[in-house]
């Protein structure tokens, strides 16, 4: 970018709401995963749609790429501007617009985060579901169609869009849905916008379904001798139909972290973490018939809990796995991978992901919502070692193979980025044809997040 | 179409596949609604994705319109070869190719309908919820993302697709999606096929979600004073979240035309028609709360049925309601529209439909899926008046404005085909620009179905 062309990007918005400062161009050369940083030319704090339309407008002129920035908690490098050009961060739009409490809906700028959502929904007796960990924005999680723990109930991110507002790369603002249940009129935009990873134009407000909190929920820690054995009794509540709210699987290595960091005690086995939601009555038989099914499957020790404060403990060490591994490698970075499985291969795809990583002699730990059929793998590495990033490089194509060959997907919430491409024509064949000729036709100069997710060159 | 290419066609299907049988063609030149007919020039039956791989290649070579068709019980002409061209009918692709117990998973052809998927589940203990009324062919209700009466509990089609078989206008066989629960890998394409209206390519196999026979059912018919109360009763489940499996509206008139039918003494009032799903203790519990909450709102009758016998009575009332105005009614035909409105506009967006169905002078009655905000109007019109036309044609246009001005939508569940074509761009705006631009990208010689759900030209 020459310097005429940066000051007119300059002119297109507020004051003050474009900055070369090294430090934050720096912030915005990568997110929380390994990939390589790259910086951006100049970083852009839009206000608004329409200045977001101006600056999209020009950088299609200029043919200059655009990277979409929420809060850089991505882990497959969704943020990392690979072509340079402008990062685009959201973090000044983040009003909450209108709660729309008889129609269970919310409208957000693509700025809020998941815990300013939640704590306005809460006045209102509602909750947001989807909770990928992280702190995440909604514009970062509908881009690559988040989803969670507690996805096995209310399903992922796409299932709660109603509408979205996107600027295309031309500079149009349009709406992709209606504030209608359903609808069976005109092509799908939601859920093509929804995932796109920003390759497709920059989300600018998001409506989204919501809930009312629960009026009873219990949770529970069970721990197996094995992972077969946890991952079988889960696939019998999927199967047998159970509504849980969340079912996680926190492995052997993990659970020693989790002990460490929370100073507890559990069993040094495979351990579920799960939750139930619903009234009294019904939670109650769901609970019961849930406990016969984990015996049934040589279940060692169950824990139920209904207090709030003792849930949050329990699912406060689940959460904070990550840092705890981190903290207990330093010098060393996490590498988090996720594939996904029909969920009768999920036993054997555990075990197959647990052998590799041994194969590969590095140190992790897998866990994940397993009534997806949804694992990762968490793996410390020294970035700085050629040999670890091709240990994890060789683990990474050792599961998305095991899952593809089984019907599964190279990932299951995590989202492509830089990391998963490589692996679109595997899973895709023909079909990533298609998606070329969308990218095309939608951002005939490949401006949007270029680099990243699909190439069409 | 001249003699050379017909005979191309018939050499590219098995023998006998191919017919310009009069009665044939008259048999594919409409569906059940009042739209205008149009004769095919044939009709292929493909008995293969390859058969239906070469028809597609050599049509685009020459620029046949092609119009897929199921069974013809949709309800806006989206089957009718408005351009002439061929017509091609999936009934002899009717195979059940798989049912993935454990995954709680089927594949399916294009031509398997309804009840014959629901015959092959049940023996293994499982069901498929969406059920729009008519016996119509999965296929069908892919092309239209259907939904009706248990899509409150359960989600519409789209909910429930995770893999479509597509052949794409220049011959190619993609795939798009897998078996996983969920991905975040490349663009959604199974929700872009899913309600395309067969304008993209045609669905040769389809991989569907399916679900465990429900443990506990309860039915129940609740009658009210007025529409008001009857919607609000309804809007306040939804919104405490007691998670109702069906739950229909069936107005004054139509509860007459249910008594007809079915030799009951119905209250004739506006009447709600409730189904719960669950285990023995939770449903327990959702009964007596919508029990309180349907009194809460002046419900003046309301009756339970548990055993299977009675609610099946119950509930084929509601199903065959549009068969008993047809027969009341002789000489004119049913003209049914769907909008679609956000929960908290329902109660004014029926009462404005019945005021104008009143206005307008034409029999007929109000029924709907009111979970979801979802409402039809049924009207007896005689296709040879042009009065009645111009009068349903009024009426249409008045609910669509009115849903439109409330962030609604045009049509909730039965699709744009004809009818709905000419509300897009007042429902869409800029964002249909973005329809077309796909359309011509993955269509370009415009085969697919030309004429229904969007113009590019």
């Amino acid at each position: 970018m020459n310097a005429e062309t940066l000051e007119r990007f300059k002119q297109l918005i507020s004051e003050n709401r474009m900055t070369t400062n090294e430090t934050i161009l720096e912030h915005h050369s990568k997110d929380e995963s390994h990939h390589t940083a790259h910086l951006p030319e100049a970083v852009l704090f839009p206000e608004s749609s329409e200045e977001v339309s101006k600056v999209l407008s020009y950088a299609n002129e200029t043919k200059t790429p655009v990277t979409p920035f929420g809060l850089g908690s991505g882990l497959e490098g969704h943020v990392v501007p690979a072509s340079g050009g402008i990062s685009l961060d959201f973090s000044e739009m983040k009003d909450i617009v209108e709660i729309r409490e008889q129609d269970l809906l919310v409208r957000v700028q693509p700025g809020v985060t998941r815990s300013m959502l939640d704590k306005a929904l809460k006045k209102h007796g509602l909750f947001f579901p989807v909770d990928p960990g992280a702190d995440a924005t909604i514009g970062g999680m509908t881009a690559t169609n988040a989803s969670g723990t507690t996805s096995v109930k209310y399903g992922v991110m796409k299932d709660q869009i109603r509408d979205l507002e996107v600027v295309t790369p031309d500079g149009q603002i349009i709406h992709t849905g209606n504030l209608a249940q359903k609808s069976s009129s005109g092509y799908n935009l939601n859920d093509l916008y929804t995932g796109s990873e920003g390759t497709l134009g920059c989300i600018t407000e998001i409506t989204l379904k919501v809930y009312g909190i629960p009026e009873h929920v219990t949770a529970a820690r069970a721990t197996f001798p094995g992972i077969t054995e946890a991952v079988d009794a889960v696939t019998t509540i999927v199967q047998t139909g159970v509504p849980v709210a969340r079912v996680e699987l926190v492995d052997e290595t993990s659970i020693q972290q989790v002990n460490k960091l929370m100073d507890t005690d559990y069993e040094v086995n495979p351990t579920l973490f799960l939750e139930f939601h619903g009234n009294e009555a019904g939670l109650n038989q769901d609970v019961a018939f849930t406990e016969e099914i984990l015996n049934d499957h040589g279940c060692t020790d169950v824990i139920f809990e209904k207090d709030n404060q003792t849930r949050m403990k329990l699912w406060e060490g689940r959460h904070n796995l990550a840092y705890t591994y981190s903290h207990d490698y330093p010098g060393r970075s996490m590498m988090v991978t996720d594939v996904c499985v029909p969920i009768s291969s999920l036993a054997e795809a555990i075990i197959f992901g647990r052998e590799q990583l041994e194969k590969q002699g590095l140190p992790g730990g897998i866990v994940g919502h397993v009534g997806d059929g949804n694992y990762h793998a968490l793996m410390m590495i020294d970035k700085s070692n050629e040999e670890d990033i091709r240990k994890a490089e060789n683990f990474n194509k050792a599961i998305v193979e095991h899952a593809l060959e089984r019907g599964g997907t190279c990932t299951g919430e995590h989202g492509v980025g830089l990391g998963k491409k490589k692996y679109l024509e595997a899973e895709h064949g023909a079909a990533l044809g298609i998606m070329k000729t969308i990218k095309r036709a939608l951002d005939p100069n490949n401006i949007m997040n270029p680099g990243k997710f699909i190439d069409i060159d």
